[in-house]
């Protein structure tokens, strides 16, 4: 490795005792930003709103000369322009993403990287072709076994220069509501969203709907790259090999109910019935149940689901409400899924990170009057 | 003041000499979002790249059942809905708009608050409807000197609940360029920009484009609610009246060359030519010029600004090119208006962390190769 380069971009690290954020991750969490809580409130989130991650720059793309390689163990390589993804039946799902990372700042010691608190999750319509007929096409050879996906965008990480790659297994990669999506929203990909063209594998944590696609490549092994071999797994040292960051485990969060405190985001109820909403999802199976304490978690009651709808990649609404006394209170929500997945109320820890789906809670001040 | 709301938004403070960024500056931190730098190539900021900052929650309004009431010293008070601000001419407005606190997490000691460093801008086409039109169909009385505008965004701050509101002087309320502003690029306002329809006010920091607007009162004695006459001023200590905040102080970003380092953004690039670009504004003239250091600012060279083209208040492009060779370097930019106001090298401090237009410096490392 460039010794320069490894000066540069150092090996992970985690926080200090009593170590606040750093800078650098401070640097982190002004680029990149998660959904601001009020808007659980829409179902489909808007563009600005949705949780966004960068691992380097985005890169500049222009849809009309851009083209997608389609290479590896296939019968045929392919090199395709958006208008020949366009002319092809489209189909639009609607996904719930959420980054792997999304609650590390919350785990102690802290991770030393983007210090997602509970908001990196959004969710949206996305509108493209079906991976699995553009491999078809091409004719997917019966040695592979891994499509590794490309981006554009490049950059360095713990020492490795690299464009951004992900390997994903081909079984995974030949379901039907994988897509090469080139919407959101009814809108063509906006740049921080991966224009052109980017991945969509709906159940799976962020890092495997890689961005700016420029080239899918088939594989025989499964792929070592950095973000799967090294990144993106729940390790325990960072030697430990690990097990790889997959499906998204069950969370839910409460749209914080009333007014907030501009610094502290505390919320401000007055006495009386509260009503109580939000949003559960699971990329392991449906969401079964959500159960929302009053008490920071020592009793539950089950919040009323959301009529079902058939989408089953989408977060599921649920609401309840809440008879609000004045004092000090610890709102709190938990979800489970039809596999029996549950939140904990204590989080195992992991040195990247990953997976912290630890129970939300809200604090809230009821006023007097 | 409410016992329990005092403590659940207790009094502004700085931050300790060695104290990190706290939970509550990254909760903040989390929602509100800058530019990443590379959008600067934007000429104007794509939806979901622009800054933002909202003080409480986002309010859910819709379109249809809005209404703007024009009260106070006018002739004759107005409602007026979405289609009466339709149906008058438009006329769009190419703004950068920056965050009074943008600089603040870069200040020492540094106030707690949204944690800005240096991407707190954005640049937008707004279309809307001058103010001015609407005052002078209301018949602005001889005793108004500001307008008071009150969005339908709602929470507690320091001790005082409230609706977002400030005021701003008639003079300044009556410029050609200050919209009711329904369109941002063309469409039409995202939630968290302020739909359905927000004052823009082109030159002045961020705090005076209101948000979510619902009400815009003619007032004969200077506001001195919350955000003119607490929040919002240069102050030296806690007690002092200080000088509110106005306009927008030059400043000029440079848009980081190479590729980055994922967790501390450090830049890398290879030896040889690398071109260099950025943007540079200010709110009190034109810019007039900018310049470059490749030395963290002990020498410095002219850019090239791009050719003028009449819009007064959006930032200006410039380029310049710089010859890379192996090792560290810290390159910097600074801007200098009409006016002679420039960029310093050394930052006046303030306990808000307003105002903070310290010359932009980006770290960079050359590799061997």
């Amino acid at each position: 490795m460039d010794a320069q380069l490894a000066e540069t971009s150092p090996p992970s690290r985690l926080a200090g005792e009593d170590e606040g954020i750093s800078p650098e991750e401070l640097a982190l969490a002004a680029r990149n930003h998660g959904i601001p809580l009020e808007a659980l409130r829409y179902d489909v989130t808007p563009v600005g709103l949705h949780y966004l991650l960068t691992h380097y720059d985005m890169p500049a793309l222009d849809a009309a000369s851009w083209r997608l390689a389609i290479t590896g163990k296939v019968r045929r390589e392919l090199q395709l322009d958006l208008d020949a993804l366009r002319s092809r039946q489209a189909r639009t799902v609607r996904v719930t993403m959420e980054c792997a990372g999304n609650g590390r700042a919350r785990m102690h010691p802290r991770p030393v990287s983007q210090p997602w608190l509970v908001e990196a999750v959004g969710t949206a319509d996305w509108t493209g072709v079906p991976l699995r007929e553009v491999l078809a096409e091409a004719g997917v050879d019966p040695s592979a076994v891994e499509v590794v996906c490309t981006g554009a965008d490049h950059g360095v990480e713990r020492g490795v220069e690299q464009d951004y790659q992900r390997g994903l297994p081909l079984q995974e990669a030949l379901r039907d509501e994988v897509l090469l999506a080139y919407e959101m929203n009814g809108q063509p990909l906006p740049p921080q969203h991966g224009h052109p063209v980017r991945l969509v594998v709906p159940g799976w944590y962020g890092m495997a709907h890689v961005k700016w696609l420029r080239e899918i490549s088939l594989v025989d092994e499964p792929f070592t790259g950095f973000q799967n071999a090294v990144a993106y797994r729940y390790k325990q040292t960072a030697d430990d090999p690990g097990e790889p960051a997959t499906r998204i485990a069950p969370r839910s969060l409460l749209l914080p109910p009333g007014f907030p405190d501009f610094m502290s985001r505390a919320r401000v109820v007055r006495p009386g019935e509260v009503p109580l909403q939000g949003r559960a999802w699971s990329g392991h199976a449906p969401i079964a149940r959500v159960e929302v304490s009053a008490d920071g978690g020592g009793t539950w009651w089950d919040a009323e689901l959301d009529a079902e709808d058939g989408r089953r990649w989408a977060w599921r609404g649920w609401r309840t409400s809440w008879r609000a006394e004045p004092g000090s209170h610890v709102l709190a929500v938990r979800a489970t899924d039809a596999d029996g997945n549950a939140q904990p109320t204590e989080q195992a820890w992991n040195r990247g990170g990953f997976g912290n789906n630890l129970v939300h809670t809200v604090p809230v001040t009821c006023l007097a009057e």
